[in-house]
């Protein structure tokens, strides 16, 4: 069924935090140098999560009408402003403030990601499809060495997925029909959406995501996934790369 | 000078068409084969250049008002059917016809611009800024080997160089001042364009472009270009590489 999948798709497309990076490791060691700078103590793996928490909060009042679209940046920074004052920490200049918030755009590829795109490269079109903001995901590639044939998002239908019109975007500006495009996640509730779209789906398990915080990952692919495997090499080999 | 703006530029910008790849030599090569197949005698030179013309009539035509926006696929192939017929070429199949409508998915580069993009790519954020549409440069990304770190296209603006929003696009989308990236072209109309929008900008010589055709290229940079080379390894050494 894999090699027959394989067959058919020409362009995969990738959700990216927590599939393509670890968030969490990059984002709590840069927030604890700092706090660690300062001289300031604090749980900084749930000063990450928290962080993180501002990305979908703000993505879930767009959705919900109460605010407008806004970059991955600006959602990040918002929260940012938030948790520093929480922890009484004044003494970073806007230029300080705002490398810290970069720290989004400096996340690690976990262990097999740069392989495992090169091979995946090797046979079809790879991009991104993320609801991070075009500036974050160019940077996160040239940090990383992602080697990314084209950098889509969100921001470019002024949406963020799960709508169908992110998806969509990505399947008109590839000149493909949409079962002819892969959306790759460690998240089943962003293939269900693309597969509802029409898109075909490919499930990679990302067990260490949220490493020991409250939000638990996907071990496994939910039913209507067209592939699963276990890092993006064994996804290169089921794809018949 | 070229230190000095080399140091404060972050991301460059490429038309494509041209600049990046040469065009007439590989359409006339695509067109020819097709011809000689047939059994078809004609200036295949000519026919390209009236091809590529399509493009430019069909852009026209949306700056005037009188056409919708359409992709270069689109316009490209309204003008290969206009050809065809009248070459009484009426053999080919649809895929056929189609597969050849992808010729401008294949074009060779110059000789120097794989290797002037990648050392480019060591410094600078590059990427695409042309009014082909995304699919057609990503296809011709994987072809030539274009090493890109994204792919702008006027497609994405709903509109085409020289319109200001198409420049802007690009350098909001990248989170960047205007000034801080570069436009790069073959074409003084378009960095002439691209500097009134407040991007900073780099000519590059391409003398045989246009062959022996009517078109004439530019030979030297407008007065008011940043940086002129004679191609990308000269650029490359002209911005600090």
């Amino acid at each position: 069924m894999s090699d027959e999948i394989g067959g058919k798709i020409k362009a995969l497309v990738f959700d990216v935090f927590g599939t393509v990076v670890d968030w969490r490791s990059s984002i709590t060691r840069e927030i604890k140098s700092v706090g660690k700078r300062l001289g300031v103590e604090a749980n900084w793996e749930a000063f990450a999560d928290r962080w993180r928490a501002g990305y979908h909060d703000g993505m879930q009042a767009f959705r919900d009408g109460t605010d407008v679209w806004k970059t991955a940046d600006q959602m990040y920074r918002d929260r940012l402003d938030l948790l520093l004052a929480e922890h009484s920490i004044t003494s970073l200049s806007e230029p300080e403030t705002e490398h810290l918030n970069r720290a989004w755009h400096r996340l690690d590829p976990w262990p097999d990601s740069v392989e495992g795109l090169t091979k995946l490269k090797s046979k079809f079109v790879i991009g991104t499809l993320s609801n991070g903001n075009v500036g974050l995901l160019v940077n996160m590639a040239k940090y990383g060495g992602l080697p990314w044939d084209c950098v889509f998002a969100g921001e470019l239908a002024g949406s963020y997925k799960p709508d169908p019109k992110v998806y969509l975007m990505a399947t008109n500006l590839l000149g493909l029909e949409p079962h002819e495009v892969m959306m790759i996640a460690a998240h089943n509730h962003d293939l269900i959406a693309a597969k509802k779209t029409g898109l075909s789906t490919g499930f990679v398990a990302r067990p260490d995501e949220y490493g020991s915080g409250d939000r638990k990952p996907d071990l496994h692919a939910a039913p209507e996934v067209d592939v699963a495997a276990s890092d993006f090499i064994e996804l290169a080999t089921k794809l018949g790369v």
